[in-house]
């Protein structure tokens, strides 16, 4: 077979053999012979074309097949894996694995950086003094089985035909196409070792889906290419008109997340109660979403959620870091500017995600390419939400100011607020 | 403006602005910052996309103008070039410069080399000892103000945005498109002086268009693009379904257009008459193609043309190859397979170019990559044509055998004949 076949065939506008797909998979990851240049071509015309469901499950399985898979067999049952496809104030599995451990699961995930305004899981955990995100798959499985669970950066040994299809996707206007998205997240969690799912899928202004119809199109997707490749998939929908929680930034989200393992009510601890209980109902440790959730309810308000966090990060931070020093162990950006409302007397109907993302990123706590540093210490602490009534002079906003202080602008914070 | 701006508006179906185009060819000879793989990515949402023919014009003329552009001022109106799409025993221009010549018109001519079933112009000239094609746009300009004709083979001065799109397009399965194809051609005869060109559109089994309607729609975008882009342009359909002439391959095709210009007629000798006819009333110096025709014929009649051949060779070789020693100078291969009809009479319906094409192809005459070395001296020489009657034990070719002896098989050649 050679690629320029390959590139016929989705050119016309025909399906691909499974062996096709195969040998792409192959070539991206270096073992059969295609050029970059070739490569992109082949993905424009996918991005034109499209792949039907059979074509991505195989895609899927032949990127998860272009590396190393990790072999969790010898750690108790259920497995489970979560994914979220991103978002602003996204930083659920800081709250979500210690959770699940503690109800009895043992979770192994692989997280991402994160790039423009949805943050990276990967880049929170940093904050954390000595946390290391790059443990080896031999150690990934080993703290798994001593405390239920593990994470870790993606390594260059799992799928990397998909490293490289992201990256000439990146560079050539063709990450937006559902195929590419799906068997993007999907190889990787098979290489991973996943056998059961749970995706979150944002919607709205700080997330990569913004309608409604587009969120239940990637979800439907992602289920049924999933249920192809022998993966036990559920997807949620959830909303990201405005930031999750009240911080966007990295040091900041841990805060909070400790804040919801802690005890703190809302709207995020809400979400993260609800996803554990759906969770644990598809890992079948629980009979119901309902059932789940009160598991998880009564984890944390015992402690035991809070407990299972504590393991995590002393072991990922050899000792370093408890959450008895944690508090004081993060650095935040000492120059803070509250945002005060000017306007008159508002009940808020918008707290804009994207808004808030935009600005936390330029503060340095995002990165707008791939190389980009990030600043840990920032970020936006966001004091209102949707519904709230808004009073003039009150405070909506604290801005935590680090070296990108000449890019903070405060108008532009207050236009995500109507 | 940024190369992934370029690619999502063809991406997305939208025509480019003049500034974009000249951003994409600028990118492609190096000026602008662009990979590969991104203007892979811009090639194949063209494929799929198209290119209106105001794009096209523009990208033509940002194409001509990314490298250097031969100034022929100096030399004596009118100028003239030609070009043909390529065919199976093409070798119109060997006789067709020459004529012109002897016409009185100015010929500046950049040829290129064979790839596949066509032959190149460069390939045929180079089976003369000492014959170069490598003559620098100074030499050019010299030498056509002498004798009043120059060919040479593309400098990488001259359009190099497009030698970096052609080789993308061919390793990326891009190269059957119209745009590009148009914008390729005009490119290189733009940037190569031209202000009046005639077209030989090649149209059958030996040719790229394989079909009337293709041809035509090329032929039409050819002169439409050519007039927006400020060249004078006239486009003719020829038959390709048959081999042109008697010769296939390198030196043959040489010494057919030696017997041509001395005086040998037939359907190849008639065709070069009825371009050279269109070529003079288009330049202007004859009032029709009739005019123009008996013109050449009489230029041909009188021996003018063929000393111009003498001439060209004599210049272009320093001397070395004339017309009195060009038949003892070329080497054919020396074991020659004559192929004899076995069937039943019949009268030909059918001589297969693409068949004869492919057989002087894997004897050598032609290269299947494009680093391929080509043998000069094989080929096929083509006994019938369409209407011969053949009978059985009749000689149909004679195929000149080189070192590829083991790939040829006489029973293909069997099979272009019905």
């Amino acid at each position: 077979m050679e690629i320029g076949q390959v590139i016929a065939r989705k050119r016309d506008g025909l399906a691909h053999s499974r062996e096709e797909l195969a040998f792409l998979a192959q070539a991206a990851a270096g073992n059969q012979e295609a050029a970059d240049y070739q490569l992109s071509a082949w993905l424009m015309a996918t991005y034109l074309n499209g792949l039907n469901e059979d074509e991505t499950a195989w895609l899927t399985l032949a990127m998860a097949d272009s590396g190393e898979r990790l072999d969790l067999t010898g750690l108790p049952r259920p497995w489970v894996d979560k994914h979220s496809t991103g978002g602003v104030g996204d930083k659920t599995t800081l709250v979500l694995l210690p959770l699940l451990a503690a109800c009895g699961l043992t979770v192994v995930k692989m997280s991402g950086r994160g790039l423009g305004i949805t943050g990276g899981t990967i880049d929170k955990l940093e904050s954390i003094p000595g946390f290391r995100t790059d443990l080896t798959p031999a150690e990934m499985i080993a703290q798994a089985g001593r405390i239920g669970l593990a994470l870790t950066g993606q390594t260059a040994s799992l799928a990397p035909a998909d490293k490289t299809l992201y990256r000439l996707r990146d560079a050539t206007g063709t990450v937006a196409c559902i195929p590419l998205i799906v068997s993007s997240i999907l190889s990787k969690k098979i290489a991973g070792g996943a056998e059961k799912l749970v995706l979150d899928v944002k919607c709205g202004s700080g997330g990569f889906m913004k309608t409604q119809p587009e969120a239940e199109n990637l979800a439907a997707n992602l289920v049924r290419v999933a249920e192809i490749a022998g993966l036990s998939c559920r997807a949620v929908i959830t909303d990201m008109n405005q930031p999750l929680g009240r911080a966007v930034g990295n040091a900041l989200e841990v805060l909070e997340a400790l804040d919801v393992l802690e005890g703190q009510s809302g709207r995020f601890p809400d979400l993260c109660m609800r996803l554990a209980g759906i969770t644990l109902a598809h890992a079948g440790v629980a009979g119901s979403e309902e059932e789940g959730r009160d598991r998880a309810m009564a984890a944390l308000a015992k402690g035991s959620a809070l407990a299972k966090f504590d393991e995590w990060v002393s072991a990922q931070s050899g000792g370093q870091t408890r959450v008895s020093n944690l508090r004081e162990s993060l650095i935040l950006a000492s120059d803070i500017a509250t945002i005060v409302w000017g306007g008159p007397a508002i009940v808020a109907s918008k707290v804009d995600a994207e808004v808030v993302g935009q600005v936390a990123m330029r503060l340095g706590a995002g990165r707008s390419s791939k190389d980009g540093v990030i600043d840990h210490s920032v970020g936006v602490r966001v004091l209102v939400e949707v519904g709230d009534r808004i009073e003039p002079g009150q405070a909506v906003f604290d801005a935590y100011i680090g070296r990108n202080d000449a890019k903070f602008d405060p108008s532009q914070l207050l236009k995500a607020v109507s």
